[in-house]
């Protein structure tokens, strides 16, 4: 029997945290450095509580950390669970690849095909 | 002004039908080959329709698509969503590169100290 290992492991809190565009386009902010809150909120349409709460999801799911020590308490990204993320979907790689694979034997095909139908249209009208 | 595009964004379903370890498992089972419902549902201590739920959610999320073709309609995984997570990681990869870079460094020079401290202490009892 396969064990689920229930809601609340690591893998689990990281997707369901990512599955949220604000919270991507905040990651995707701190990805060139820290902000503080204030200057994370100020590219969205949202009130600075609103911006706290999705900061707290990320925060919970080990995407950000926030510093205890400067005033200002700047957020840093960690990268840690988004290598966990790359290395899940890594599993599922060979899937894309075959079925690209797949149809590019399908087109070389097609286009072998297409070559052998124009030679024996160039015999036929040499004859 | 950053546009939110919504919860109903790709990426999200996606991120959010992955943000559970049955669902995750499903995929896992589907990545070996096609499966009908009830051979996907044996391995789990769930009811049938607990786990047409689950499908549901990875079907909407276009993760798998079900055959209407065969009696047995199989489930079958899609990797082009998977292929999406792998895209929007691959951001964030420098990032924990970066910092496996810097702990490298900082290991490094942990060493030549301590290589250093060796020779200067085998000098000493030369004297």
């Amino acid at each position: 029997m396969v064990q689920s290992s229930g809601l609340h492991d690591q893998l689990s809190a990281t997707f369901a945290a990512l599955a949220d565009p604000t919270r991507r386009a905040i990651l995707a902010r701190l990805a060139s450095g820290d902000r503080s809150v204030t200057e994370l909120a100020e590219p969205f349409d949202m009130s600075l509580p609103a911006v706290s709460k999705h900061l707290r999801v990320l925060e919970r799911a080990g995407l950000i950390a926030r510093s205890r020590e400067a005033q200002w308490r700047p957020c840093r990204i960690k990268a840690a669970p988004l290598k966990e993320v790359a290395a899940w979907t890594e599993r599922y790689r060979h899937i894309w690849e075959q079925r690209l694979d797949r149809l590019d034997v399908y087109l070389q095909e097609l286009q072998s095909k297409q070559r052998k139908e124009r030679q024996h249209g160039r015999k036929s009208r040499g004859k």
